[in-house]
Parts: C-alpha cells; sequence; structure tokens
C-alpha cells in the first residue's frame, strides 16, 4: 500500500525493534509488501550494518528492484559483502539499463567484479550500452525488448511473446524487423490482441515510427515522450538497425534530472546530480564556490564605476541611497526574461529564429512595465520618502531616479532575453545566463545610466 | 517519420503552396503521416483560414489527435464553425480526459455547445470530470480504463479486452474489482498473457496496489509516477470505490507544468500557463508587474539604511563602491541556497522534520564559502584595487569589507534555507521564497552589517 513518510518512519521504528530482537520473520514481513522505492528507503533509515541483513531477507526479484533503489554508496557496500552466488543471482536479475546505470557509478574494482560475474551474453550487452557517451540516448536505452520478424503471424507473435516475455522490460509496444534487424514498424500488444490469428506482422503493423539514434542527446530523446505520448521508443544505429529502446520512466527520470540541473544552473550552482541530504559539506561547496567568486570578482567593475563618480556622489549624497532599489529591479527584471527563455528554449518552444520575435516582445513589455514602475517610484519619492521620511527629494532628482529605471528596466529584459538565446547558439547552456550572470551585467549598465541622467539633470 | 523543426518549417511552405493551388490531396499527403504533435505545428504555422480546411482533409480519428494537440485559440474557432455532426465527430473520438481538458478552457457559449452535441453517456462522464477542483487527480484522470470482475478467468478477462479495448486509453494494466466497484487488485497484460486460461483474477492478480484519491494533488500524485515508475495508476474515492485512471503521459505533462510554474515563481514572475511566444504583451506584463513593484517598493528599507549612515559613508567615500559587490555576493548565495531547497522539496527529498539538518549543514557550508570568499577578496582588494587602481584602500577598510562578506554569506545562506522550508510549513509555495524575495532581504541585513563593522573597526 502507499505509505506516507509518517507511516514510513513509524515502519522503519518496527523493523528496527524486530531486528534488535531478531525477530526476522516479522521484519520481513513489515515491509515486504511495500514499493521497491519504499523499502530502500526503509533499509536506508536503519543503521548501516543491518542491510545486508535485510537485503537478504526480501525475495530474490524483489531484492533486485530494491537494489536499484538504494543510492550508490549502499549499493557499493552491498556488492562488497556479496557472495559470488549472490552478486551472480542479483545482477542476473537486474534490467540491464538499470545493472548499466549501477555500473556507471561504481569504483573500477568493482565493476570488474560485476562483469566477471555476469552470464557471457549480459556482460556483452552491458559493454555494449557502457559505450555510449554518458547524456546519449544509447546511454539510457535497454537492450530487452520484444522484436518480431516482419513475416510472422499474429499468433507466432503471440506465442513468442509468451515465451520471451518474462524477462523483457516491457511488452506493451513491440518492434517489427527485416532479416538485418532493420527496423520497420510497430505494434502495441492492443494492435496485436485485437488482429486476426492468421494476420501477418507487415500487415497489420504501423510503419511510422519515430525512432531516436543512440548518439542523440538524451534530453532531447526525453522530450520527444512529453510532445508524442510515447511509453517506448525504439533506439536505431546509424543504418536504421534496432539496437535497444527507451521507456517513459527512464525518460521521466531524464526530464526530471535534466530540469534540475538547469534549475541549479540557473541559481549559479554547479550541478552536483545528487539529493541535497546526500551532498557532504566539501561537495556543496565545490559546487557553490567558483560562480560566487566569479561574480564577485566581475563586481569590480561596479565598483570602479561608483568610485569614478565618487564626487557626484559627494555633492548629491541621496543618490547613494537609490543604488540598491535601481540595481535590484533591474536584476529581477532581467531574470524575468532571462528565466522565461531558458524555459522555453528546453521546452523546445523558442529557437534562435524567434529571437526577432522575442526582443520585439521584450522591448513593448519593457517600456510598458519601465513606465508603471517609474510612475509608482515618482509618486512614493514625493509622498513617501520626501514628505513622510523628509529625505531631501527634489523633482530633478525624482526624475533622474524614475528615468533611470525606465531605461534600466529596457536594458535588463534586452540583455535578459538576448543572452540565453546567443548562448544556445554557440553550443553554451542558456540556464547559466539566467539572474546571477544578468545581475552582474545589468548592475554595470544601471549604474551608468544612473550617474549619466545625474550629471545631466541635477548638473553635476 | 520523426521531422525535425527544419524540416517542418519546408512541410509548411509546401503544403501553403498546394492549399494555394487547391491540391488537396497533395496537402493532406504531404501531412498525414506525421505525428499528431506536428501536424498541429505545421496548421498552426499557416494562415489561419486554412486551419478548418486542413482540418477537414485529416481522417476522423487523427483529426480528433491533432485536434488536442492544436493551442486553445485554434480549438475555440474550429469549434465555433463545425457543424453539429462535425463536433459529434470529433468529441465522441477524444478521449474523455482531452476533452475535459479542452471543455476547461473554452467560454462558457462554447462549453454548452459541446455537452448538448456530446451523447448521454458522454456528457455524464465529462460532468463527472468536471466537478473535481483544478489541480487535483480527479481532473487529471480518465474514465475510460479496463476495469475486471474478480471472479472472471483469464479468456473472460481477454475476451472483455478485445471487446472493449479498442475505445479505452490503455489496456496495459487492468483493475480488478468486486461488484460495489471497490478497488481489490490490477493485473498487467503481460500477466494476463502468462497465466493459465482458467486461473481467476483473484488467483493471479496484484493487491499491492497504490491509488490515488480523487482529492490528492494532481503534483503529488505525478511524483509517484516518477519514484515507482508506473504506467498508470487508479483513482479512487473515499470509499475505495474505482471511479479512475491517470496515465503516465498526463503525469509527465503535470510534472513539466507545475516545474515551468516553479521556475516562474522562483524568477519573481505569476505563471502564465502559456508559452511564452504565444502570450500576449499585456498578459506578459501583468505576470511580471507585481513582483517587481512590491520589491521595488520594498527596497525603501535599504534606501533608508544608507540614509542613516550617510555621514559615515561621508567620510570614508570608498565603502560606497563595495556596496554592490556586497549586495550581490549575499544575494548570488542566499538563492543558491534557497533554490536548491526549493527543489528538494517539490521532489519530495526535503520536509519540515529535516530543517534542523539542513540549517546545520548551511551553517558549515556558509563559514567555509564565506573564509574563501573573505580570503580571497582580501587579496583582491590590497593587490588589485589599491596597487592596481590606486583605490584609497587601507588594510582596516579591507577587514570591514571582508568581516561584512563572511557575515553576509552566513546570514544569506542562512535565510536562504529557511524561509522555503518555512513557507512550505504554514502552506505557501516555497518557490515564491527564492532569488527575488531573499535578495530584497539579504540586502538589508548586508548593508546593517556592513555598516556596523565600518563603525567599530573605523571608528565612525
Amino acid at each position: 500500500m502507499a505509505k506516507e513518510r509518517d507511516n514510513l518512519e513509524k515502519l522503519v521504528e518496527e523493523t528496527e525493534t524486530y531486528l534488535n530482537d531478531k525477530k526476522y520473520v516479522q521484519a520481513r514481513k513489515a515491509i515486504i509488501d511495500l514499493e521497491p522505492f519504499d523499502i530502500a528507503y526503509v533499509m536506508e533509515a536503519l543503521p548501516e550494518d543491518t542491510i545486508p541483513v535485510m537485503f537478504r531477507l526480501l525475495p530474490k526479484e524483489l531484492a533486485a528492484e530494491v537494489f536499484v533503489e538504494l543510492d550508490t554508496d549502499s549499493q557499493e557496500s552491498l556488492i562488497k559483502g556479496f557472495s559470488r552466488s549472490e552478486l551472480k543471482e542479483v545482477i542476473d536479475e537486474l534490467y540491464l539499463d538499470d545493472a548499466v546505470d549501477i555500473i556507471e557509478e561504481m569504483p573500477a574494482n568493482v565493476v570488474r567484479r560485476i562483469l566477471a560475474t555476469a552470464d557471457p551474453e549480459t556482460r556483452r550487452s552491458i559493454n555494449n550500452i557502457l559505450q555510449y557517451p554518458e547524456d546519449s540516448t544509447g546511454s539510457i536505452m535497454t537492450t530487452e525488448y520484444v522484436d518480431i520478424k516482419r513475416t510472422m503471424t499474429v499468433e507466432d507473435a503471440l506465442k513468442r511473446i509468451r515465451r520471451i516475455g518474462q524477462d523483457m522490460e516491457t511488452i506493451n509496444v513491440m518492434y517489427i524487423v527485416d532479416a538485418d534487424r532493420h527496423l520497420l514498424g510497430f505494434l502495441t500488444i492492443r494492435d496485436l490482441l485485437l488482429a486476426e490469428a492468421d494476420q501477418t506482422m507487415e500487415e497489420i503493423m504501423d510503419s511510422n515510427i519515430i525512432a531516436a539514434q543512440t548518439l542523440d542527446d538524451q534530453e532531447e530523446t526525453a522530450r520527444k515522450f512529453e510532445k508524442y505520448d510515447f511509453l517506448t521508443m525504439p533506439v536505431v544505429d546509424k543504418e536504421n538497425r534496432l539496437v535497444g529502446i527507451v521507456t517513459v520512466d527512464d525518460a521521466l527520470d531524464v526530464i526530471v534530472e535534466e530540469t534540475t540541473e538547469d534549475i541549479e544552473r540557473m541559481a549559479a550552482v554547479i550541478p552536483s546530480y545528487k539529493p541535497y541530504l546526500n551532498t557532504g559539506i566539501v561537495e556543496t561547496v565545490r559546487s557553490r564556490i567558483p560562480w560566487l567568486l566569479l561574480l564577485m570578482i566581475s563586481a569590480t567593475f561596479t565598483g570602479q564605476i561608483i568610485s569614478s563618480f565618487e564626487d557626484a556622489l559627494a555633492s548629491q549624497a541621496i543618490l547613494t541611497a537609490y543604488i540598491p532599489m535601481l540595481m535590484d529591479t533591474g536584476g529581477n527584471s532581467g531574470s524575468q526574461a532571462s528565466v522565461s527563455i531558458i524555459r522555453g528554449i528546453s521546452l523546445d518552444e523558442i529557437t534562435m529564429k524567434d529571437l526577432g520575435k522575442v526582443i520585439w516582445k521584450e522591448i513593448r513589455v519593457s517600456v510598458i512595465i519601465g513606465a508603471i514602475l517609474a510612475a509608482c517610484n515618482f509618486a512614493k519619492l514625493m509622498l513617501v520618502d520626501r514628505m513622510l521620511f523628509h529625505n531631501p527629494i527634489t523633482v530633478s532628482i525624482a526624475l533622474v531616479i524614475c528615468c533611470t529605471l525606465i531605461f534600466t528596466v529596457f536594458a535588463a529584459k534586452l540583455v535578459g532575453c538576448t543572452l540565453p538565446i546567443l548562448a544556445k547558439a554557440v553550443g553554451f547552456d542558456p540556464a547559466v545566463m539566467a539572474s546571477p550572470f544578468i545581475t552582474t551585467i545589468v548592475d554595470a549598465i544601471s549604474l551608468l545610466i544612473y550617474f549619466r541622467f545625474a550629471q545631466y539633470l541635477l548638473g553635476l
């Protein structure tokens, strides 16, 4: 049954008591009906030395499913403790793509042990998938799918599914190939069940098929699941020979992972690919410090701009008080634009050819927003800051501040919408062009505009 | 076949030429083999008045699939142009959940027309789903699923699937119910194909079933697909009676949509639920101006802080030059923490009970980061700013700046990690507590720290 977090916490305590009292049958009973993801959660919440005990209490197939859900450290320590035959049992039960995912995270000596234990066919398949670059479609595919020769009848096909179906990751979609394994079409299990027994695959298959290539970017392939509502997608090599399939659960994982990466990059964090609470202190520092340092050093420019207008600031000290407001409003305006564009790019809604449309839109939006903000701010300056707080605000000073606001918003939106598209065009990740980066640029621009207006309108 | 953007653009031109020459057969041929999503793309790129023509060229079933992928405006204008029988044909072909999605976006008079046209049973089902609140699981479910009585044999079940399977959204998972429609278990089509013909559902079904309730939040339900790798999930009412199913394609849409919302909120944009290029100028302004205004007005505080330390700034003018650097570094540090936490919360990795762990982690991280930044900045101040740019930096001034840096990073990380968790605890959306909000608070804190250190170390 579905257990919410609190229930799981209770189960952890319960199981721990059973284990301490060596009541293994009860411990097994407490968790055996949970989903693999939840069993892994319970096991990792228990003291570390009980993980192997718990693991051995699980039936073979479930044990393999739970193994996939454990974190890398627990997997590694389990593998190290396994006997050869235990390891073989787990590896044989795993789906190939899961086995590959696990192997990719393990140190070399553990990988050697796993490969030495797997049967030759599994080993060949694992090695085959391992050769594809990280982030490629080949690296997330599985080679356990149902392929059917084009000359087979529906009856033959159903027999074949009954024979090999148990070991395949999915039997919901079957792929039709010729003698050289070229991909010809596909069939859903529904098509097969609703067809006549003596029809051939060629007669009933759908040959309008969208396939990914092994070297396609995994995110691109995953986005196709979202667009086209696929459950599986075939993966072919350059000669259009079927080499594997990607299933929707893996596509979903890719989408969530790539989005997390984007979000982290947008906040000037270098992606760590690990849940927050599982990331060590040093690792977290390492993922945060490079951009902070770079942005801190870049602020030298803004500092120099202020220094060079020191005299102007000295004669009108009140101007300093509005620097934070102008900088923040600029930064926020810019990041609104950049983040909308970055998201649009990753959802494939915005491409290089839309640059003109995007700029024209942001120009109109920024003029309206700038005007509204300037009007509100003028009223606030005269009514609140001047009359309520008795700040020395003259109409000219208010004009300097409000004109700066209009131009800053304009510049910020323009920089914010342009940079991510240009970054994408030259092959960078647009997500890096989000708030922190834009803020640094917009800071300098807004200060230059501010002092220029101050010189002009106040005659400094 | 899969067409990339450029190929689609070519197809658009080709189709337009055919339409202008009234070569409808060729126009039809040009697009008929595409995926529905891509056909919709081509149709929307054509002149608006050709959409109905193109639509009528498509075979009934495909037409309905394309209709789902069109944007709301095109759907509305198509419906308005439909004859009663055309409308009925489209509505009857649509999957129920798609029909409901479309109806939810239409103005009242169009909704009345659709409901009046649908057959009574469809109308009842649509009304049934429409009653669930937006964002609830009930609102994304479909009522077209295969349910099987617990006493049926495998042979009976296969017969039932062959009979009703064509109209169901999926036959990959079947749900087993008792006479009162209580949910008892489920079976995959694979289980069914691999079982003996005379086994009953009760014997072979899996009764460890995770179901959603109609009123569960749709995002919560969607996240379960990601955790547990489901293809479908049953939806039950409070009495555990089966009322519908959610399929993975809809869960994927919810995840992408909710993530976009989060990202927009993090950038101080009010979510618009529309692709960037389809959003009007006024709408875009409306989604961006409220937070900009609020944050602009909040900056009054930072302004007042600076005003009240005007004398200190006047006597050491160089201090002003470092205000942007301190504010930005504080803002960036804070948003690194807040964004990591916000993402962790929405992936269900971080909950209220982790608050202590999170704070303790951020304290350690911020001390290390603060120290590194301060050390680097001290070196930069003395070597670059003082010796290269000849700024009037003394060791005391450098100390003021670097001590402020350490405390600002500390405060920023603490505020950044705490606010999202607290927001969640009191029922707000944590995403609102991202960069812009944190920046405004951290600005004030960093200025107060700065001037305090200046007074103390420089004796101002």
